[in-house]
């Protein structure tokens, strides 16, 4: 019987190692992955950039949106966004690395609510994003599973 | 002087040819800039699978933010997002065609709402999303420019 | 049998009778309740001011809550508020009188959207409110309910 | 010169005193109003029960958005609401104790973000609520004040 703990970070790291958005599409990281939380990392590379030549907002919610996915799913029950808003603060330009940092605020039954907050190199805001999730039937990886 | 259409089709042509994310990166296509209005489109493929083997979450926004985007420069004054909503109503998987709609709602000095709706090829809708801009300092294209 | 038209006009009627905040405290007057939409009305009274000596958000909010609920109970099954978001785009000052106009966009299973747009008595935008519902076990009214 | 802490007791005490939706209609309590801060009370009473008999999802909202109104002019700038959001997670029944209690989370140039948090004299959270703000022109007291 794993510790919540190492559940978490098992079942991170099975997500990610087949989560081709996440991993080889937009080249995040997964820092952490712990019971209700996450960290993830993300440096802003010139297909990224939208016509304003900024990193596409679209894809700094991604980055919030999969550190979210990472935070809901390490209960290792099956999860899902229902719905999320970003507000953008600052905008991000070529090179910049960002890190989201989540957390959940409320899990009541199947329904959570989380919080992202999106920063660049400096510290700086970049983002904050909320997201609702819906837990769906399945588990993630077997209960049963021991240590890797 | 370019009837609004004109000048509307003009600048969504110019900001994608430079919008490496949208273009490039995910492939979509900017179907119609209209003033007020887009419409792009966007296949799901193999690189946009999430952990889940659905189409990451992140980039059905990145489709509506992109149009959003559209949308909200077609009247040639720059403009970017200040935050957005979105709501995920089916999920959308490999091969899927999404389309995305996207009108103005309201627009009010420099600041507009803007709602975007994705279906897919099935004419389900996917998700709604709802954006907030503000218009910044410059313009898109030369004001004075002639038909190209 | 009553029409879908007929059975969301009873609906509305049957709430409103009983809804002593929308009704008595609030003083707002249903206009209509069809099959997915809903119209009310509301006046600014003095009670209604804040500290800015403008109508309280919370109360402009409280319209839109209202139109909401009678457009997402329409078809008479018991239906809740999930989640809300408002965009407030005018001030609303005394003695104006507030219309909100709402309709459903989506409405999936137990889960639909509802757009709602308030304006003053001079055509003028006042907020745009877009809620989230969840259907719940339960009919408003009798399903076998005739004509009253 | 009043300290940060004692200029936020009298903004509150001052906005407050003259609030009358939030002071005499709903009948709130201001408990505290420190720098980017503040927290309120509203007992559920029968004139805010909907149609369901229970507390009218607008009131709740409008308990939240006044505790973010006092959070965010705490800084003494005439501030007001540009945008919110709520999620709703557990119905507030008649003489329900609702407390909110409200932090700043980010405040750049004239925008902040706000988030709020109600909940029922068990300590259950019924709702959150996120409040993005604009600061206007003016103050909210003389900036000279000394103290009362």
């Amino acid at each position: 019987m794993l510790s919540p703990q190492d559940l978490a970070a098992k079942v991170g790291a099975t997500l990610f190692a087949v989560d081709a958005a996440s991993k080889d599409f937009l080249q995040m990281e997964l820092l952490a992955c712990e019971p209700g939380r996450a960290r993830m990392r993300m440096k802003v590379r010139e297909p990224m950039l939208n016509g304003h030549q900024i990193c596409h907002g679209g894809l700094i919610f991604t980055l919030a949106d999969s550190t979210f996915a990472f935070a809901c799913n390490s209960h290792n029950k099956v999860t899902v966004a229902a719905g999320c808003s970003i507000e953008f603060l600052k905008p991000a330009h070529l090179d910049d690395v960002l890190t989201c940092e989540g957390v959940e605020q409320v899990l009541q039954g199947r329904h959570g609510i989380y919080d992202m907050q999106v920063s660049n190199q400096r510290g700086e805001v970049v983002a904050l994003f909320r997201g609702k999730s819906t837990s769906i039937q399945g588990t993630v990886i077997a209960q049963e599973a021991g240590p890797a």
